[in-house]
């Protein structure tokens, strides 16, 4: 791993362990035990490391979102769908504790961000027309792109959630990594009703092996 | 209108057109043309107009979602009820533009708010209840407890999706009635597969004019 690797790296955790606004270049250079020119000669400033990531995010989620060519999808294709969009949000979960905060904050992110939304919610309705292909689901086109907009709410609001309407005052850090997978119990919950009759049984006991995490 | 009453207002107006970050609390002042003296005779500081503004909204939303007792739930009251919830958002955009800063920027919000929340979760199940016996859904106790969840996701984060996913650069401000209403369209979405035969026509039609507006 070369040095930029290492910085993008120590950033992430950093970023997700004490909030990104609380974390500084200079407490990442230390905590690599490099100087704060050699983490200068790599990223002029700390929005630079952020933009860094949240690229990688998105490589990690297009990535994601691909239907499979070489099959039918079925419902374990749905369940590790959903299972590795929310493990994403996991690993880069920094970013979603203050989304808005950082598109507003940086011009190339904003617009970067609604393009890679609008690539999200083609993909979501990609798979629903797979899983309506493979006769899991029975839904209509117009149904398909409520639902997936409904689908991309969900999910990506499901952190806001647990840190507002979800608050436990018990908690240090309202995100973790269970409360967060609640959240695909309550993706499942949107699809549920247009399952064909065959499938139901089998995704409901997926759907609730996820709520009892 | 005393001045305290005119201070929120005031600071509603400012607030919702600048952005609350923008305005502090000599520009209320000046644009009541009172002393800075006067206004901190009624507010302490500016997170004391931000939490005064607050309850009113919550105030707001708990009326709302009242079930009325005199009759039996009906597909007016279905809509009434989003409208209402919108309105509520769009007289009070600010607080939704910036929530999740606001509560964590203010104990007495956060706890506040999750427990407003949980009551407004309790509050929508009832509707979907009532909903049932009127015979207009057909859905189960536990399908009502994920839906009321994903109501609220879908409606708390609709005005984050305007400025983040839906970004529309043209735009001055993203956060417009009309957008702001299309996230009706989306909460029908949501409901319409419980929608028993007899209402589905009718529902439907409803839903659509949120679309089209």
């Amino acid at each position: 791993m070369n040095t930029k690797e290492r910085i993008l790296e120590a950033a992430l955790v950093l970023f997700n362990d004490r909030g990104e606004r609380n974390v500084t270049t200079n407490h990442i250079a230390a905590h690599l035990g490099i100087s704060p020119g050699n983490l200068y000669y790599h990223f002029r400033n700390k929005s630079e490391i952020v933009y860094e990531i949240y690229l990688e995010y998105e490589r990690l989620v297009d990535q994601t979102l691909e239907v499979p060519t070489d099959h039918e999808l079925t419902i374990e294709d749905k369940a590790n769908y959903l299972e590795a969009i929310f493990e994403g949000m996991w690993v880069f979960r920094f970013l979603h504790r203050d989304l808005a905060y950082f598109l507003e904050s940086d011009d190339r992110l904003i617009e970067r961000y609604s393009e890679f939304s609008q690539r999200c919610l083609e993909n979501v309705g990609s798979i629903y027309y797979g899983l309506r292909r493979s006769n899991i689901i029975d839904i209509s086109d117009q149904e398909i792109t409520a639902l997936a907009i409904n689908s991309w709410l969900v999910a990506t609001s499901w952190a806001t959630y647990l840190r507002t309407a979800d608050y436990d005052p018990k908690l240090e850090d309202q995100i973790t990594r269970d409360r967060l997978r609640r959240g695909i119990y309550q993706v499942f919950a949107l699809e549920k009703p247009y399952l064909n009759e065959h499938v139901k049984e089998e995704v409901e006991r997926v759907q609730l092996s996820f709520l009892e995490k």
